[in-house]
């Protein structure tokens, strides 16, 4: 017999409402659904506070002896249908703390590169690029937002697209003029890559502390970057659309960065 | 008065139909919905056959100008509401031959550079993979399939996600195997990028005729590539978890490929 089998159990209603951005907001806390995903959580070092699971439907049992310190509960089929919010689950649900930290407590090394990206919403583009900057190796990624409070690195469209990522490297968000005060702050230089850069990406220098600022494919990074840019790059494209997703054009850079900074050349 | 007010009408019907790949097939044809999207078709020399556009929605009656030799059909709003496949339709639907070309019909230059990806089907990552192409002027997409007929280019979805690329980049998919066959006919060198790869990205020799290979995410490429590469490469990455999105490998090894052909280094 599963530990809750009822859908009006109170820790069922609250699982359902940490589906919504002000509730988990309030609690501090992020939705980790899927095998997979809370695996590569696990390996990145979370450490989930609840877990769910429902013996019905998981085909591991034994990820479960890898949750150390956590609460868990066995859960009929019925509840998991309510708590899950993926189409078709596989019966494992974690709650852990939220990804992300204030951006004052990232403390930077002098020869850092940091991925900035202002203004991205969609959790695939967002997952893709903390994906990308993990490969990379990057000190941090910061979403800038040009007009509200911050991105919600805790949707768990975002942990799912990120495949886990978004708990690997170290994340923040904050208003884009707050974000670019702390890269002045932190001595890097601010390099910010759009159509009408004045440097082609491959002769502009990303061997030093370097912040590489992407903003949307629709209207780009907004006025406060070209201001406040140290250099504006852009990418040398070819074709007559030319016309790159955001995520592709974030990971164009980082990898020259990596490229440079590893002194290969062809 | 629009030209088609009635929801029965037989070209109707028809574009309804046109939704599903078997209907597409037997007609040769794609569908490009969205004023957007149906720009940039034109831009990439696109000329649709027929137009259906409804004067209730549209902001911009002056496309239709472009619209050279097709025949177009104004429609009420009950009959856009019909063949529209998106939620928040604008007024625009057009049918045009479906993109891709046999693979024989692809004569390649001798230093060609060509992108193949196997068993690639998210509309979202083949068309986030053309765009990239596009961008880095490729001679050629090419889809191989493990195991059946090709890739269907002609997806609205994939057509939308390339945001009209599909139409600017030559397209074609066929088997693995005949893939690889008419590589090895066309005299160019086959890079298979993969994580178990002997080269890295960076010492690759790139600047001659270069197919480049990558597969899914979640398998890689099949046997049939391994065992027919010429060369492995391994894009050198740093991270613990090192998981990339299958359109950004593509996009590191071919903005790789760009930059040693265009002989800039750091």
């Amino acid at each position: 017999m599963p530990d809750l089998t009822s859908t009006a159990n109170p820790r069922v209603k609250n699982l359902v409402r940490l589906r919504t951005r002000r509730h988990r907001d309030a609690a501090g806390v992020t939705l980790i659904e899927g095998h997979d995903e809370l695996a590569l959580a696990l390996e990145a070092g979370v450490r989930p506070t609840e877990v769910y699971w429902a013996p019905d439907l998981v085909t591991d049992p034994a990820l479960l002896d890898r949750m150390r310190g956590a609460r868990t509960f066995s859960v009929s089929p019925e509840v998991f249908a309510r708590i899950a919010y993926r189409e078709s689950p596989d019966g494992w649900l974690a709650v852990a703390d939220a990804p992300g930290r204030p951006l004052d407590s990232l403390v930077l090394r002098p020869d850092a590169l940091v991925l900035v990206a202002e203004g991205i919403e969609k959790p695939g583009n967002v997952g893709a690029m903390l994906r990308t900057a993990e490969a990379c190796g990057v000190d941090a990624v910061v979403i800038a937002t040009p007009d509200r409070a911050g991105t919600d690195f805790a949707n768990p469209n975002v942990v799912r697209a990120s495949k886990g990522t978004v708990f690997a490297v170290p994340v923040a968000s904050a208003s884009s003029a707050e974000v670019l005060d702390w890269l002045r702050r932190s001595g890097l230089r601010v390099l910010v890559t759009t159509p009408a850069g004045s440097t082609e990406l491959g002769t502009a220098d990303l061997t030093g502390g370097s912040a590489l600022v992407i903003g949307t494919e629709a209207t780009g990074v907004t006025e406060l970057w070209h201001a406040g840019a140290d250099e504006t790059v852009v990418i040398p494209m070819q074709g007559t659309v030319n016309s790159l997703n955001a995520s592709i054009a974030a990971a164009v850079v980082l990898f020259e960065a990596v490229r440079q900074r590893r002194g290969t050349s062809a």
